[in-house]
């Protein structure tokens, strides 16, 4: 597993296209953005006060006020009609920009009205005292926002301040869905015939997909026969950025895929069996520089595969460099967990105060998986976690 | 604080909706969705081997295996054509029907072809064994996707699994945002004029609203003309399910928010002034049964409040009773954090490897906010937190 997550790491990137600000919400930038002028632009009142010459203001007290002659007053979104001179005071509301010959303002709070025309300040301030620099948000053509993650609410505050409205992103991979089973049938079938099953993990993986950023594309249901499968998968080739195929679990069906897949061009198979529970079955490829991830058939497998290997690359070959992090809390183990040395296993579990219980069941039932809060891993190395053991549980959000 | 987030809880939510499973990740589920039959409908094997009855294969063993006539075959998403005699095995694969007869599944791998037609058997099964109960995953009737919790990939992945294709959800909360101030221009103006600056809050809390399932509706930039507010949350009134007001930071719009607020209709103020930092000049208000948060001027205090304080009035209103996790992780302090007695304290940090950085600035500033991984919140009742105190840090995602 260590070797797969390190080593499969196709080269693929998708390009970058234009979108609008209010569309990149959790896009991943293509190139960073630097700032086209400082920001916030001016000097800026960061409290509702007067603006003066802080060398005006030393030395006064409660006891010795000093006294300025208000000459002016600012208004919020204006150019300051005024500048201050020594001795001068000029109205400030938050926000407003500093007149020329200030350099800071001092609060509301620290002064009165002595007579008309004329406060009184009780308190100095030192230069710069209630004022934002006017490239203290951002210098000219310093970075704003870097590439590779995906876009916090924040950035696209930071992006609207600097009067970047659209961004240069990466594509969402599209990721072509097959499932494959003479078994399975849409989720629409309203009536099933003995033996059969809905495709519960197409729909599943479709959200799985949304959640590492890409755009799922379902390619259907592909029969058991020979060829129908290398069919279906040539023609996705050339329009998908990652295939996904949800094998049929039997025998036959798993040779299938791996003879399918091996046909589709080089490099071909990187590796066929994972030691990973649930999960095994896993088949990884590239193929004409497109890489193709074979899941086990069991809906449970075929998810807790995706999410642990399919998702950072899918990730990756968005762009995704930086991936967000995954909620995750830890907890004692409600009791002892087996496993096998050298197989890493991962253990759905729920967690109430503080204890991580595990949902057990066969890797053929979803309902573990709905029933789960989250999962445990179990690192290759160990034999087993024993009950009390704190353990890092990684939640689903 | 802990007053506002306890009792600030508006009794307005939206109602259901009907979408598309594939339009359903992460909306809220407004009623609980039941089995409409067993899952998965029919007695699966979950291995490839054959099927027997348990009782045939008792004692056997490597030694002394037991001999089974081979009666046929079943096939992939067909109803077995043959029962299972005493004595008898047929050829199952994984996933396939149970056929009648049969209480178990011997694995293929404690089999071995004895001669053509025979087979012997070398480990006992128990009855139930290498098989899914035909409701194993789900009995009729049983709830199997709860109602008030955002619907995660394997919820969707049990919903096809059950043939259920549309959803009945809570609309999303239309959230209305205005921002005001005569500096304020939208995002768009290529130059500003001096004392101008672009509307940064209204993208990022657009951004924000998202992540809470709210569909953001830009209200528009309200200029600090008096009566200008009032008439424009009349209008929003009644097309949202919350609406937020961006203020203007100077001590006059601020009175103007309050007092446009006040006019709206009861029961109005809530409360006005929070003991939070930053965001202390806060408002939150319902207004003819719809939610009004009145933020402060500065964008990084405005998303800051409106994380902690709107988004779960937001989840509210949109039916989600239980919210996701958020990630989080614990981190260990660089330095001392000063924070008054009675005020609750966000600052915002980065962590690198177990260590909270605060990344200070003033609340002006959002390059604060796309510096941080994320923040800490210092107690209403601490003083504040020494150098290497272990703190939870909430995570952007």
């Amino acid at each position: 597993m260590a070797e797969a997550l390190a080593g499969f790491r196709p080269r693929r990137r998708t390009p970058p296209e234009t979108v609008a600000l209010a569309a990149a919400l959790r896009r991943v930038q293509a190139e960073p953005v630097t700032a086209p002028h400082p920001l916030p632009g001016f000097a800026r009142s960061t409290v509702d006060g007067y603006a003066v010459r802080a060398a005006d203001t030393y030395g006064v007290s409660e006891g010795l006020p000093g006294y300025l002659t208000v000459t002016g007053a600012v208004a919020m979104g204006a150019e300051p009609g005024v500048s201050v001179g020594p001795g001068a005071a000029v109205v400030m509301p938050t926000g407003g920009a500093l007149p020329p010959g200030a350099d800071a303002v001092v609060m509301i709070e620290y002064t009165a009205e002595a007579m008309p025309g004329t406060i009184e300040v009780v308190r100095p301030v030192a230069p710069g005292e209630g004022v934002v620099r006017a490239d203290e948000d951002a210098r000219v053509g310093q970075e704003i926002i870097g590439s590779g993650r995906p876009l916090r609410p924040q950035d696209l505050g930071m992006l609207a301040a600097a009067g970047v409205t659209s961004v240069r992103v990466h594509a969402r991979p599209v990721v072509t869905i097959f499932s494959t089973g003479d078994e399975v049938v849409p989720p629409e079938t309203e009536t099933l015939k003995p033996g059969q099953v809905r495709d519960a993990t197409a729909a599943a993986l479709a959200g799985l997909v949304a959640d590492g950023g890409g755009s799922a594309v379902f390619g259907g249901i592909i029969s058991d026969d020979p060829g129908a499968l290398e069919k279906a998968l040539r023609e996705a080739l050339p329009v998908s950025d990652v295939i996904v195929i949800s094998a049929g679990s039997s025998v036959g069906v798993r040779d299938e895929t791996a003879g399918a897949v091996a046909l589709l061009g080089p490099p071909g198979i990187w590796c066929h069996g994972l030691a990973i529970k649930p999960g095994k079955p896993t088949l990884l490829a590239e193929c004409a520089g497109v890489p193709v991830i074979g899941l086990p058939g069991n809906p449970r497998s075929a998810l807790v595969v995706f999410r642990l290997i399919g998702l950072p690359v899918l990730r990756l070959i968005g762009g995704c460099t930086q991936p967000p992090p995954e909620p995750s809390t830890r907890a004692r183990l409600s009791r002892d967990l087996a496993s096998a040395t050298g197989r890493l296993d991962v253990v759905q579990v729920r967690v109430s105060e503080g204890v991580a219980t595990p949902v057990f069941g066969l890797s053929a039932l979803l309902s573990v998986l709905t029933a789960a809060d989250g999962y445990v891993v179990i690192p290759e190395e160990a034999t087993g976690l024993a009950a009390g053991t704190e353990v890092d549980v990684t939640l689903y959000a």
